[in-house]
């Protein structure tokens, strides 16, 4: 007997099977955009398109209303931490998918999956033009998907797909805090001189760094035998199930950073997912929900742990085993140094932790204009050039490297980037609160040992998996809400240390 | 307009529906045996359970049987070889569908799953024991399933879901006359000296015969930019669309064969699905549904071609690329001698053309032998080890090389195996006639020109895709009826002339 029997066999059974359909789609996912031959795509749009159809149609099934009623009745409130709050969790994702047609959700699946595989050439050829039809139809659809429901703005709509719960005004109020505290610093590390980061860069052969990845993974708390690392042009993680953890990067042959915190990065989202309490698993409760907590376990993981001092003792002996002669003249000060280098840059994905949230402003303020209408598709490569200028100072040469970079937009995830912010923010609460309850956390940090501090996630976070929306569950978790204090602090103390900026005026 | 459009939009949109889902399940088995974490197997036999629920309950819809009479009335018999054949499959799909619970298909699909699973444990170990709980539920499952039909015999049941309305009467006079016919070859050959073939044995490294497979696999008229080839444990192909194909295959490091012939077999079922009709795409006609078929393409390459001595002019040079210092020194017709080899054997899938329908014969009967209730699942290794010496004088050493060896069982299917001898029939029926009409097929096929041979096939084979049962398909393209005389015929005078057996004799 477990606490979800309470929901009834048929429920979740129900629920069960709408978690292994999502789990199909997942994969059909992953291969996509790391096996699948290229002349299977126009196949695999359908594909992704039935399977939407029908986790909708069971999702938001007279059956599983009945079910849920039936459930939440029988239940009385009680059990909030377990079958009652699958039932509501169940209940809100059954109230969303009873106002969206199943026609518009299989629309959306299949152009979604149309536009990306276009993007995919379109930034290989830098021409906006191939991917513009395939944005202004995911426009289109998103815009009748907002139309499904009654939202203050039309933004909030697509937030919640990612961060449910969360509301423009308030995402935007944390940014802009987030952005004041940060331009100020990036003003003030630009007039210091650069640090070197020359070690990184070079021949570094792919077959060597993929041996160096997979071990650097394997040093992580990964489940054991419940994980693979693939290559992919856009680095992702996605769980199949929390036993089933598929971890993906790329490699730059002259660029050995871009694969050792991308690795990084993506266990940290896999170290999430394989962390969900086993008793709730095949439940809507029983997997992340909130991209912001999830962004917060990858930034954590990659920022705090992988690039912070600590771990760069341990950090060191691997890349100089696997590069010895790029890495042994090295110092563990000096790698430190270099995985840390404060540039502006046009790349988000290999941005440094502090100019990384200008690029996810840029985004989020383009995203809000094309939906409040202020900004057509036509116009994004232009608005990208003069928002790049304005807050990083930098020319855009092309649009591969400008507003082509990144696969949300023509995948359909607008409204996914403050995520990625919101999950520094929320990383830099948890690691404040960790670091004062793990007291030989550096030294855990400096030998490799990731255990402890991946129990007392598990014990404080993962626990609360998907049954609450992210500032509810940092309230549990710190008993404050989500601030951006503690980011910009640790940014403040961090860098003003390694660019020796007087700490009076950071 | 094509001539589907007469199904109507509501029937091709859920039979689309259905063969996403089918592409899906593809997907989900694909991935078990290529690159799934070990730790992902359970959650990956409820997944299975659950698309063969979701499968299962779209294909025995009252919906579904409503828009089937509609169109069929609408129809009138009209256009058989479009609409009216998909809407004819299709139909007795929805009969098959209806007669059995959605449990029990869900039941089967996770025990199949978890069986096979077990297996790979119980061969790595050669222990009988642990696979045989998983046997008996299986057993248990599969005589549950026959009990929703009525069949004359019991195997029936389960020989339809691999041959759709074959007999086991039929098949079993149909083996019985090629048991008849080779057994006698095989002493003859026998009592002749052995050829040489020990040029495939000694040390090939792994990555060098990937590479080698890698371009044999491209040597074949596989689909441009269609196509992956991965390793496995026991190879197989898998379509997820004709533009999806996805072979796979083992290497042994001291045998260069198991390689070589192993993707040429794979690549001719991959080949079989590329070539099925694109208009017929996403429907229950246009996939290939007889397995005989099916395996009468992958021996039809993989003996046929792939052992013939014309492409062994084209095959050489491959090997004596990667392989210089073994191969360079053996001559095309040593070549030949070595790819043919006839040595009864333990392992199925390393036989001769010769013995191999052997191996089947002894799978058929006792399949047979236990669905008749005349046999145990406990029973079966000593079984096996009594057969392999009644009909190939052989010693079973242990379950590994025994009754543990193949996938087919584990994975529940039951009824299957007849289809490779029943393959093998057709091939030799099929390659009769091609020969007769392609005047410079030799030539053809030394010169790796295999697009005509290809052409062919498609005109004349592929184009009734899953349309007709085998028996009608073989009769349309042959205007005979499934007949193991050319196959006897081609034996005997392929491995007369190896052997030099005196031709009046044999």
């Amino acid at each position: 007997v477990t606490p979800l029997d309470a929901l009834g066999r048929e429920l979740r059974d129900l629920l069960g099977e709408i978690a292994d359909l999502e789990s199909a789609a997942g994969l059909l996912g992953w291969d996509e955009r790391t096996k699948m031959p290229p002349a299977g795509g126009a196949a695999r749009a359908e594909q992704h398109a039935t399977l939407a159809r029908v986790i909708h149609e069971r999702l938001g099934s007279d059956r599983l209303g009945r079910l849920l009623d039936d459930a939440r009745s029988r239940l009385d409130g009680g059990d909030e931490d377990g079958a009652s709050a699958v039932v509501a969790v169940a209940r809100r994702e059954w109230e969303k998918a009873r106002r969206v047609p199943g026609a518009l959700r299989a629309d959306l699946a299949r152009a979604e999956s149309l536009s990306e595989q276009a993007w995919a050439e379109a930034r290989a050829k830098s021409s906006f033009a191939l991917l513009r039809p395939h944005l202004e139809r995911l426009l289109e659809l998103k815009r009748l998907y907002i139309e499904c429901f009654e939202v203050e703005h039309p933004y909030d709509a697509l937030l919640d797909d990612f961060e449910p719960e969360a509301r423009t005004g308030e995402v935007r109020a944390t940014l802009e805090r987030l952005r004041d505290g940060i331009v100020p610093l990036v003003e003030r590390i630009a007039a210091q001189p650069e640090l070197d980061d020359s070690c990184l860069y070079g021949d570094f052969p792919l077959d060597a760094q993929r041996r160096l990845a997979g071990e650097l993974a394997a040093m992580l708390p990964l489940p054991a035998g419940g994980w693979r690392l693939d290559d992919t042009a856009h680095p992702f993680a996605e769980s199949i199930a929390r036993t089933d953890i598929r971890l993906t990067t790329r490699y730059d042959p002259g660029y050995l950073g871009t694969a050792v915190w991308s690795v990084i990065h993506e266990a940290g989202h896999g170290l999430y997912e394989a962390g969900m309490p086993a008793d709730l698993a095949r439940t809507p409760a029983g997997r992340p929900r909130s991209l912001s907590l999830h962004e917060s376990q990858s930034r954590l993981w990659e920022n705090w742990v992988g690039r912070g001092r600590p771990f760069m003792t341990a950090l060191h002996p691997l890349l100089a085993a696997h590069f010895p002669e790029r890495m042994e003249a090295v110092s563990v000060d000096e790698l430190y140094g270099a995985a840390n280098v404060v540039r502006p840059s046009l790349i988000r994905v290999e941005a440094d932790e502090v100019t990384y949230n200008l690029h996810i402003v840029i985004r989020f303020e383009l995203e809000l204009e094309l939906f409040e209408g202020r900004l057509g598709v036509s116009d994004l490569p232009e608005a990208w050039r003069a928002r790049y200028f304005k807050y990083l100072g930098l020319e855009v040469p092309d649009d591969a490297t400008g507003v082509l970079q990144d696969v949300h937009w023509p995948s359909g995830a607008f409204g996914y980037f403050p995520t990625y912010s919101l999950g520094n923010v929320i990383a830099a609460q948890l690691w404040e609160r960790v670091r004062s309850e793990i007291g030989d956390l550096d030294d855990r940090l400096a030998a490799a040992d990731l255990e402890p501090l991946y129990a007392w996630l598990g014990e404080r976070l993962f626990r609360h998996a998907g049954k609450l929306p992210a500032a509810a569950t940092v309230e549990r978790v710190l008993g404050t809400s989500i601030d951006p204090t503690p980011l910009v602090a640790h940014l403040a103390a961090k860098y003003g240390e390694l660019y020796r900026i007087d700490a009076a005026v950071a």
